[in-house]
């Protein structure tokens, strides 16, 4: 059974509220039980971690050394400037899949550029909820087929 | 009974042999059976199109007007230039999931622009076969819950 | 009595049912015979060709050369990258009237740049249908009026 | 009967002694003329006038508001960096069409940025006085059918 | 004997009619006559294709696959954004000679860039037919000597 | 009989002992020795020089002329910052082909841009000492067939 | 008492049915009105100039030395080009409040741009009637706490 | 009674001390306690945040929904890459008055440019703690004329 | 005796006042008086205009055709942008002298860069009331040896 | 006896496990060690503070005023991006000397840029820990001879 | 009285065998014959140094220090990339002069960027050999009224 | 006992006269002699190298090979465009470090990038003379504790 770790960046916490238009209308918790669903299903043990604070996402990801074998990250807004996440993730070597609610590559011109894909396996961007558990889904086809 | 039309661009036909360390060694045929039967599985009827001409693509997405619910469509190459398809999946209004094999984000920077993803729902890159199995499942959630 | 070829790109088949906020509801057979009368008032003689391939166009291209005083074209999408058309319009070296539905120098950013331009005698664009006659006279203008 | 107020931009008083080989050898006087007599044709009342003077210019465009149902500009020079223009023609709120005797996107590179056609209904260039001919057409077309 | 596909890219099947004063006033024809010659000398069996459309180019790529052990490719306007061709010879992993007719980094800036040129072997460009001549003799050493 | 001068950048005089993987394992005399045989073989007179001063090639260059009927240069380092020797080649006005041991248009960004290429008749790289060999080739055909 | 001049920029003579979606339905007089009794409370003497004419802008900026303590200015179209205003603020020395009734940074990109900022005390831009008003006080505070 | 937030990004703890020449010579305590006079003169409650921490602005503008009207905000150095305090702001919808002591605009290019500007209201900069009491009066502005 | 116009652009009329430690401090008269002085010596006949007026510039140089054989002009801030002034010069086909008080090259990024200088004989800068001297020295130069 | 202040950037607390081929094996303690034992040779008092959090370095280097005469510091990922760091660096005046494990000019593009070296005194890079080691030299070096 | 050295640049000793359309006929022996007799007229003492190797130049600007009131160079190629001259020139502090034959802002745009001009005290080019005669005069104005 | 070779690039022989408040008043002499006790110390045998040319260092830098164990080189100038020197640093085959007396990352942006960096060790700028015994110190580590 295979464990991974579903980090939420910042200001996913007022999902359900904000921008509805953008992000859809469910709240953070039920898209955390709906992947507990979806994890069960995979036969996945899955954490869940969200922050507004850069330096504790970092520290989640160290944490998820030894324990998690994949992880799932919707960066947020850190997506666009915050290397040290990318670094974290690059250090703790745990294969990472990046996942966006929208699609950062049809909105803003800034919004298309990710310092965290090039050390991700993948992206999955723009199914709104369904980005997390297509994302989750990706985390068990990694775990179970690594890429040597 | 929802309808997906799974397009693979140019030089696609070659797969299973062209660098096996970025592409893997699975076929075309293969990928296309994998589909079929996960297509099954979540209740959509699938049909396959490939093509290393430009011109024929876009035919083939001018014809699934009337016919396709939403489009799978590995745009290879023609990622990177081909407006003409843009145009095509822009004016038969299907939805449209973008797929590639390889995580496009984190190979040549020529490689990193996709004139596709600004006109589709979402993308999906960088799980091999994955990211086409995933993208019918994001299609799958595509067609039974629209945007508005 | 001079002859001139008018040119459709990619995509203008689906004239009229294409968005047509943009495009406008005439479809490509109505423009093709509205031409045609304007051509009968203008005293020109007029053939139509349109492909959704590249080659094709740069085949037609080839083929004008000895029976077409000059060349109408709306290059659709490749008019942004299509190097080979620009070469196949500058090779036959006969006047070449470039025109565009819509406005391409108030869109996407990317749209308003044109590989065609550098080689036509002049360009026309935004007036819808408008563009094609207005197109056409231009052409009229052309071969009646040599600049060189 | 509509009404066109054709606006000539900084230098074209010179017409017909400038650059031939670029502008042609018609005068300014010459092209009014024309203009007059195709204004006839297409049943618009038409007034005409040039300024080198940037204000003077954007207060002709104001004056214009209430008489003209169309503005035809060659705004010369002007085209490449006076926002003042652009913004008393979106201000006067009607439409415009961008009229350049010769092709602006075959010349110096600076001469291809037009800072007016992002707000102009359509631009025409390239055809020597044929371009205002033309382009009083265009606007004929644009006034009996609206764009909505 | 080594086998080598020589592929001419659009457009040059105007050759010797095209532009003389930059191409030179020698037909296609012309051209594999005298390479037919010089891989006789070289002990080079030698095939040749032409095309306008990408797809097929693409496709007589696919099939050197097996017999090639060189490709000389003059891409034409294909060097330019023909990603798909590119893709195409990298994938058959036969190595690549790509020569221009004219000194492509004398001309037009958009012309000095090749999307072909990092994945071929070497690039000859400017010595007109000869480049054809010196191409072969290139894809000669390389068969011969290869780099490991 | 024909006169070449074959011109050896900085750095050259180190060739088959730096970085072997790129530059093979054959010295500057040797392939000064090859390019003799050559020459006999097609006939032309070759003098060689090789320096790692800047102000001794362009004088090399200067005292070219009256002797040379075509410069074989490889400039090395120079290719990318000398507009000086750029200069001295366009001031004797010798015909001049550019070569290169490496493919410069496949390593790092700013070895692909050459200050020499626009004012050499053509340019062969990637081909190692081939390169030298197609190079004086190619003085062979420009010195008898000159362009002008 | 200090004295304090107001400049209002070309197409600012529209103000109030000039595109009242993004600038407000309050005419130029009322504007100046209202600064009139501002500008009674906070103790100043007020002058107004409008223009669209960048050289009368240049001379009511010299003709400001002598007299005023501090210039608020609101260029309009000018900010983004007019390096003449520019240096007419820079020469009289006197210091100059920026003011734009849009927000200029949430607009096109070439709006953001101001050729003023850089010699300007501050800048104020967004708040309609509101930035006039607030840089009339910032005018205020600039000539009671001089920044040495 | 209008109820407005005043948020202090990082350093801003430190005025008073820090580069006086820039920053002027008043602590971060004396600006608030001349704000909350302001506020008081102008019917509004007032709360103030600072925080060196990203992820507490974050939060702290989380939390101001509900109570606040507007916010006024400093966000000093995370002005140029807080994507994230951004999207806080934008998730809120609580209109926004974004305020620099100096004169962003005239200093080190990158300090012009502003994340958060395109989601606030307006922009005041360069007038020292006048840019905060200006602030508050554009906040009371913004909630006493809601622009739609 | 050749005659020469004498232009001095935008802001020159405040000469002497204006930022002296870059433009020093003699006034526009007195510079006048020492090009007179200087005129005669040279044996040229010299006319003055200055003006803050674009338009009046353009039609001082249109002026100039028939009179003068060179034109001396310090465009000033109009360097930067004014493509009119350009046209114009470039229209009344009149050699022309571009001089500045200031070393154009070494302030301001932005002021290097002359949109004049394109079609300018030549360009004198940083000599102070030196570089019109100079200016009209350079102008009997080209007036007595033309380039042809 | 100076006092420094030694800083590490996030991620630094995995040294020696984290990508030992870029980073080495040695653990963040054993640098401090290394460092104290350096320090009491060079007759310095060291402190040291590690944090994944910007805000808690921002607030150390607050803290660092009164008691440290010179910031050693390795910003980790925030080289690239925290100007809010660099700003807490500038304003505690407190000389700066910046070090990287790595060689951050000889990777990525993005890593070569540091936001903090525009206000550091120097900055030493590639050298593993003897970076750090060469960095407390250096600062020892800043300490005993002030530039003024 | 004054002493002057005046450098040639790279290439500058072929003068008059030159591109005689761009650099005119005279020879560099003839220049500096012109140059003494000018120099004679301004009671300057003047000596010449041309050399085709940077550090040759930049040893014998070294040398000026001392001797030297002004330095009239004419960089030739070097303009454009010896910042090792620039850095010499700027080293000695003796005022420079630098001037081009052609007007080197209306040529290749490599041209138009000078590394040497931010440290100039002014730049004359496009006279052909004017611009020495003129660069002298304005050495001699320079030396005679210094900037302070 | 490890021997290494410290070259100085150009103008470095005026050490001590030139821009003191930048680079100090020490001699190169006295340079070399603080080196050549620090060597002893550091039981490093090290020989110095000083030129203005380019060739010359990149022959000094040829010959080092078979002696050096290290280079410590300040190219100067030569940073920002001596490829050549790069090129020979890279041939040899011998650690580099890179020294820099002003820190090249806070003064003039062109002095920010080294062409150099890439193919170092690492590099030390801004501390003067220290400098280069922090870069000698950097040798003994690089020599003594080899990267593999």
């Amino acid at each position: 059974m295979a464990n991974v770790l579903v980090v939420h960046g910042p200001n996913l916490d007022l999902l359900g509220t904000r921008e509805p238009e953008i992000y859809g209308r469910v709240t953070l918790q039920e898209i955390n039980q709906r992947l507990q669903e979806e994890a069960k299903q995979l036969g996945l043990e899955v954490r869940f971690f969200q922050s507004n604070h850069e330096g504790e996402i970092v520290e989640a990801i160290h944490e998820a050394r030894g324990w998690a074998d994949a992880i799932v990250i919707n960066p947020a807004a850190f997506t666009h400037y915050s290397i040290s996440i990318r670094d974290a993730l690059e250090a703790v070597q745990v294969p990472v899949v990046e996942v966006h609610l929208s699609n950062i590559h049809a909105r803003e011109p800034f919004r298309s550029r990710s310092v965290i894909a090039g050390i991700a396996r993948g992206q999955i961007s723009g199914f709104g909820v369904g980005s997390y558990l297509l994302g989750l889904r990706a985390a068990s086809i990694v775990v179970s087929e690594p890429r040597a």
